[in-house]
């Protein structure tokens, strides 16, 4: 069985394919029993749409897949940890598991809605924290 | 000039929409110098897609119309408080000016990311609160 860091790196290709865009580079799968459901990575330039993250088109990916709306046997995998945004989306689908790579301490769902996940979702953060900052970061060096 | 009482009746009639497709009855519109250039409502059930909530396709189609991503010179009516994702995206959209309805205290944002919104979003609250929420109600009380 595959572990965490196996289907961070999934997200990691995702968050490159981003970059690759010119977006800011996070990416996301959705896993349920052993196996990728849904995959998504940041859009929100290309889509013109501040909506288009990656875990937003993840969880709708994972949903399409499964023919229902709850996640709550499935574990998001993104790079970055949510806003408050997708941290709403994850709590809406109920996700059974959430794991995030690098906190994103200025945006990210923690410092501003603590409480805003379901409170069954299992949360685990830092794997491949630094790979997945370092793509961040020098995706914002080159911007400069 | 049509006022903030006539944009939301636009957002309660999408609303009304929803509750007869069987979704939870909310509604959004997205207004630019008097004009609508974004509606949207409810389709969780329909789209099967825990994202697809009236603020976010409003936000969405308004992005669309435009042509660009900030809705800054923007109203959204949307006749519930928004929820943490909606607010999320509200905020991404660096929205000028956010009219709700009827306040959530379950599951709005006022209770779990208060400070989610941008800086600069003006909130207006309790526009015809009393026939948004009347519309959530009823259809609560015939899905009993």
């Amino acid at each position: 069985m595959a572990d965490d860091t196996y289907y961070m790196k999934q997200a990691l290709m995702e968050a490159v394919k981003a970059a690759e865009q010119g977006e800011v580079p996070v990416g996301a799968v959705v896993v349920c029993r052993d196996r990728i459901i849904g995959r998504g990575h940041n859009l929100t330039e290309t889509l013109n749409d501040v909506t288009a993250h990656a875990e937003m088109q993840a969880v709708t990916a994972a949903a399409n897949t499964l023919g229902g709306k709850y996640l709550n046997e499935c574990t998001l995998y993104v790079t970055v940890e949510p806003c408050v945004m997708c941290a709403g989306a994850i709590a809406w689908a109920q996700t059974g598991k959430l794991v995030f790579g690098a906190e994103d301490p200025k945006r990210g769902y923690q410092k501003y809605a603590p409480d805003a996940l379901h409170p069954k979702t299992i949360v685990v953060k830092g794997i491949l924290a630094d790979e997945c900052a370092r793509l961040m970061k020098d995706f914002f060096k080159k911007k400069r």
